[in-house]
């Protein structure tokens, strides 16, 4: 086998930018059967209409209950791309994304690609596996709406998925598109893992960084330096939640209007590191969280987020102690449940902007209540 | 007066991803009056509806001529927050955004701001001037469908205002946003022009990436390298249209679905080096590509789109030989006028991914008509 890039998923180096974009061209290979994949390119894809620009994020309310049942991602359901039911699961279920982005055998392609060693024509194979973890048998739920017991569930589900392919992958990247404005193309509670044998850009960005700040103050983490500026020089104006193992803070740099950090206090490089103890503080910090960031605008609150940790597989042993595992959120919600935050123009071809401050964001965040979500609420 | 971090423009230091976030908590004091600014932030916003996630992308079909006369960027109307009736232009049409995310008068932050020298909590003023530009008086017309003549103006303009902003400004960023689904704001043909006492983000890069290209190089320009080794050494396979001065092509390394850069053949660091004849081919190549992308999914093509050149300002007498002229046109459909390609989760939190190589994306904007416009065929 040759390797092909009009077949197999491969990277291309931006020389202006200095960066790198995954080319997954193996997904236009996939039949394309009626509305189902004509409306998007997904195994998740479910509700057509959310895959276009229509104003359905809260998809709670406008689900009806027979077609959730329906949901390729429930329990007992066959996939349209799957030839088995799924199991019926009761808490978590995992399962490899039908249509990959990334494929795990790939040949080099060094002696194809005339362009391989180039500085303008640069590629590399992109070896990896993408995975889906469904958080709960229930399309109508949400994380917020979730028991802290189900919410254990999925942080003891990334454990062992991330314990898994960290083994063999050097990045895991767990991540979560929640909300039909986010992309998400199933309202069904879930997240996905794409796991690679390469740092993805924001990984190698990172890794320098803390490495770099490391260097230059005496083996600090760059995190937990900022951890402690946080909570001590500023009179917490940027803390949104604290507990006693995990802080959510609104980063001083926060690019999204209520964009947020969550991370333990300890130094804790990766993912497989956590204690039993934190393991449980991580679902209750979730929750809270999760519950203001639905009361902030009275919807189901969209959002990407993801987890970035130290590299794994093949740099496991490499010196990592620069590293600080973090989640971070990015919603695009600015002023009400429809009125988002464009990243474009400027943004895109200059720098992000801003206009509410983060200490504001932040103050607006810890007041809303992290213990009711305003659908339970009696009135 | 002293700098208020509450009331100045100014930039913040992302430590763990190297790169610095444009605030403007200034925007934050604006009146609020009514539908009209509760919808959205700028002197700009007129179709309210557009700013929540609607798929009205195609305005000229939907907007009713009545309504047209009255956008606040016709001319002779007043816009709500100016004092003065636009002048009745009869070509293209130049004002300060009255809600600029930049100001001009800021004091220094240093001695105020305990965090200024501080490798966590940096920031610095951010000092500059806020434009739009209209391109036409007629509020259903967008570029595509202009005479050459008309889009001509565009370019003259373009190149008044640069004049005029560089003289004092480091970078001045021309971009357009079209369409709501890129936040654009109103309908009425035009762009804007944020000028910066600073290079943002994505200037810094481009500046370090094609110096440092050229010192490898024996002081070649990377961008006209590239130009040459696309014309001679691919077949022209990612190339979408050519003419005597002017490239378009797919970048090797493009991330949007259909994302091209357009570029002068010959080395020209800023647009003020154009000549007249480059200046009118620019208007020529433009319409071109404008008629293919609407014609692409037969709709008004949303984009946004930017003009990158050597600094200026203060800048101006530094060495910037390795730089091009260029402009990125950034369009977010992938598969029909309502399927988008979104950038979210594993692109927000690890690498741009995309499915259509650009030598797809190339030549299926090559094989369209870039000459009749899919609204003007007779059927
Ligand atoms: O055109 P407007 O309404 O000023 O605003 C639009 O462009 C700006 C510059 O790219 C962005 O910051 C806004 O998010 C976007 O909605
Ligand atoms: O969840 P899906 O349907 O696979 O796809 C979604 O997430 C992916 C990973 O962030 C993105 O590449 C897609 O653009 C987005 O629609």
């Amino acid at each position: 086998m040759t390797f092909d890039p009009t077949k197999h998923s491969h990277c291309r180096y931006n020389p202006l930018k200095d960066e790198w974009v995954l080319v997954s061209p193996q997904r236009l290979q996939r039949p394309w059967a009626g509305s189902y994949s004509a409306c998007h390119h997904s195994v998740l894809s479910f509700l057509c209409v959310g895959r276009v620009e229509d104003d359905a994020n809260d998809n709670d309310e406008t689900a009806n209950d027979e077609s959730q049942k329906n949901n390729p991602l429930c329990p007992g359901v066959t996939r349209p791309s799957s030839k088995e039911p799924n199991p019926f699961y009761e808490h978590t279920f995992v399962f490899e994304n039908d249509f990959p982005a990334l494929l795990a055998e790939i040949p080099d392609p060094s002696n194809v690609e005339k362009t391989a060693k180039d500085d303008l024509f640069q590629c590399h194979a992109a070896r990896g596996v993408c995975k889906v973890i469904c958080f709960h048998p229930n399309s109508r739920l949400t994380l917020p709406r979730m028991t802290l017991d189900d919410i254990a569930h999925v942080v003891r589900t990334w454990m062992d998925v991330y314990d898994d392919l960290a083994s063999k992958y050097q990045w895991v990247q767990i991540f979560e598109n929640r909300g039909d404005i986010m992309g998400c193309s199933n309202p069904h509670p879930h997240c996905q893992v794409w796991a690679t044998d390469f740092l993805p850009n924001e990984a190698r960005i990172k890794h320098k960084t803390q490495k770099d700040y490391s260097l230059k103050h005496n083996g600090n983490v760059l995190l937990l330096d900022y951890i402690q500026r946080e909570l001590n020089d500023f009179q917490k104006e940027r803390v949104v939640v604290e507990h006693e193992h995990w802080l959510v803070v609104v980063p001083y740099w926060a690019v999204w209007p209520y964009e947020t950090m969550l991370l333990p206090k300890r130094h804790v490089l990766r993912f497989s590191d956590l204690t039993p103890d934190e393991q449980i503080g991580l679902g209750k910090i979730m929750k809270e969280l999760l519950i203001k960031y639905d009361n902030l605008f009275k919807t189901s609150f969209p959002y990407s987020m993801g987890w970035h940790g130290a590299p794994t597989g093949s740099m496991i042993n490499d010196d990592c102690s620069h590293w600080q595992l973090h989640a971070s959120y990015y919603p695009p919600l600015l002023r009400s449940a429809k009125i988002k935050k464009f990243m474009v123009g400027y943004e895109m071809l200059a720098q992000a902007q801003r206009d509410i401050t983060a200490e504001l964001a932040a103050q607006t965040l810890r007041d809303l209540s992290g213990e009711v979500h305003y659908k339970d609420k009696k009135n």
